[in-house]
């Protein structure tokens, strides 16, 4: 603080009634290392941030003191050791573990590495996530269309959605419904990356042809052929040895929140975040809903929401409803309102949590 | 769907105990262009994704059929046109408007646009953010240290929130404490940025040279000398021309809390974010309070908030004090918890939302 360096006891009782009075004996300057030593009865005037003088353990306010001229100051409020300073090793001390294994930096470690002088510091690789297209009908973007083909859309989602989560996404182009084919490709995203996702056909044969490429594997095992959200049912979980497998809807829909809901904090989870099934890293505001919205109990719903904004108040979410095979929905949405599988739906004029998207 | 394409006529009013019989003419593939017409009182096996052949305006999910041999499928639900298909056209149309200016991509919009065939856009410029450092106490991170000397840690957690927000950040290095200086590199960061972050030592000197710098430019006013919010009071806000120009308080708290609170939604508002202001962009975790924590009316209060992790409850958020000179709150915080400045605090018990940091 801008004030006067003082040894606490000289402040000591000092009120606006009943002042101390010292002796200023220096002007320090921010940058300065004072060269002296503070004698009872006497202060020094220092900016924040200065360095105090030995035999000064306080700072007295700027606003608590009066200059009296001739080098006498009035401090007119008690002061206590330690007051407006800051120790060396306040911070962190030698010896300090500053940040444990799996910690993500952020801004304000940042910060931290720049008070300590740190430009440069080992992190853990980022989890390599291969995604791999399948489907007869897919078509790279920019191939030329035809009646029968479809753009690939799911594999460009995904790839924005794990490069935000952190991870790197590895793609695996298109496969055909081929089992032998689809094997020898996952085969090959197992042993390149940590996590691997299927973007699959949502038809029944798809999801046969999927569940039968991770079954081929070594050491595989399929830990669900179905989840209990919505959309997003049709979602297959394998592993293959300690490597996860998953098998995504291919709806565009219900993949994008299949990624929100289950396989970015999974991704998180294996960057070392330790709370990333508890939290989640999507911005919330809370918005109040415009209509009755029933929900399946059993199942968890993720309804896409439209937020309007008023003044005054907090913005209104109304439900858009529409087809998973759309991608309109998801488009058109700010948010999704989540309804837990044990509860059947919210009333109008609920105040709830929206995941801004 | 997986099913049967029919002419939604030929299934009406079909039940369990009434179904309709319908003659299976071809199976479809999902890659396949029917080059047919379906007749009255025929159908067609097809796959989810497959394209509907002249003369079929429905599909008859297979769970609610049942192949009875010799070509015959018995209908066992009545079908609406429209019903488990999609449209040309449904997800937009030639001459939609997709996104209007000001939008930014998001992942699902990436999905649209692969959807479109479109591998590039044209995006607006990141805006830039000029970073000044002030102080005659401050040196670069890499520089020996004396006593008297401060490494710059603002410079390089603003860079941080700057580059998280979408902005590009500019740094104009140390400015020592002296007018001249300061007006000459002021006004170099002005002409090549939309915003100007000032980073100052927190003296009152400090700030009256900010202010007499932010004045000295042509065209210039100072908006308001102190803003009312803790840890952040001492936060200058000017303008020069049209545009802004921060001064932000030196204490390494403070600063960090005023580019959370107010630089940050400004950065999204210049970005065109037209909602920037009343949606904030960080998660958010709702968690029960562990003490009654007080707080000033008339001001808004940023409180660090460590978060505990607790099994089938909500978080358990812990109010963290410290000096607003010390990094160690904020390292040690999961999050802020803000008391709205008409507010006198929270009590214990009370469910929060928590912005985690």
């Amino acid at each position: 603080m801008d004030g006067y360096a003082v040894n606490a006891r000289d402040a000591f009782g000092a009120t606006e009634a009943n002042p101390a009075y010292l002796e200023c004996c220096a002007e320090l300057k921010v940058d300065e290392a004072p060269n002296f030593i503070l004698k009872p009865g006497e202060c020094a005037a220092i900016p924040t941030g200065g360095t105090l003088p030995e035999g000064a353990d306080a700072v007295v306010m700027v606003e608590h003191t009066h200059e009296l001229g001739s080098g006498t100051v009035e401090i007119r409020k008690s002061s206590a050791p330690g007051e407006h300073t800051m120790l060396k090793g306040e911070d962190t001390a030698k010896g300090d573990t500053i940040f444990k294994a799996g910690h993500k930096i952020r801004f304000q470690d940042v910060g931290l590495l720049a008070a300590l002088g740190i430009k440069k510091i080992t992190i853990q690789q980022k989890p390599r996530v291969g995604i791999i297209s399948t489907g007869d009908e897919l078509v790279e973007i920019d191939s030329p269309q035809k009646v029968g083909t479809i753009r690939d859309v799911n594999s460009h989602t995904l790839r924005c959605l794990v490069s935000e989560a952190g991870a790197e996404p590895v793609n695996y182009g298109i496969v055909r419904d081929e089992l032998k084919k689809l094997e020898s490709t996952l085969k090959k995203a197992i042993s390149e990356n940590d996590l691997v996702l299927l973007s699959g056909g949502s038809s029944v044969g798809m999801r046969d042809l999927t569940v039968q490429a991770i079954e081929s594997m070594a050491d595989s095992k399929i830990l669900a052929h179905g989840v209990a959200i919505s959309p997003g049912k049709p979602t297959i979980l394998g592993q293959v040895g300690k490597k996860p497998v998953l098998g995504l809807p291919g709806q565009v829909t219900s993949v994008q929140v299949v990624m929100l809901s289950l396989v970015v904090p999974f991704i998180r989870h294996i960057m070392g975040q330790k709370d990333a099934f508890l939290t989640n890293d999507r911005p919330v505001v809370l918005a109040e809903l415009s209509r009755n919205t029933v929900s399946k109990p059993g199942r968890e719903d993720y309804v896409r929401i439209k937020l309007t904004l008023r003044d005054g108040d907090i913005p209104l979410a109304q439900p858009i409803y529409g087809k998973s095979g759309l991608l309109k929905t998801m488009i058109q949405a700010d948010g999704l309102m989540i309804i837990p599988a044990d509860t059947e739906g919210f009333y109008a004029g609920e105040k709830i949590n929206i995941w801004l998207i």
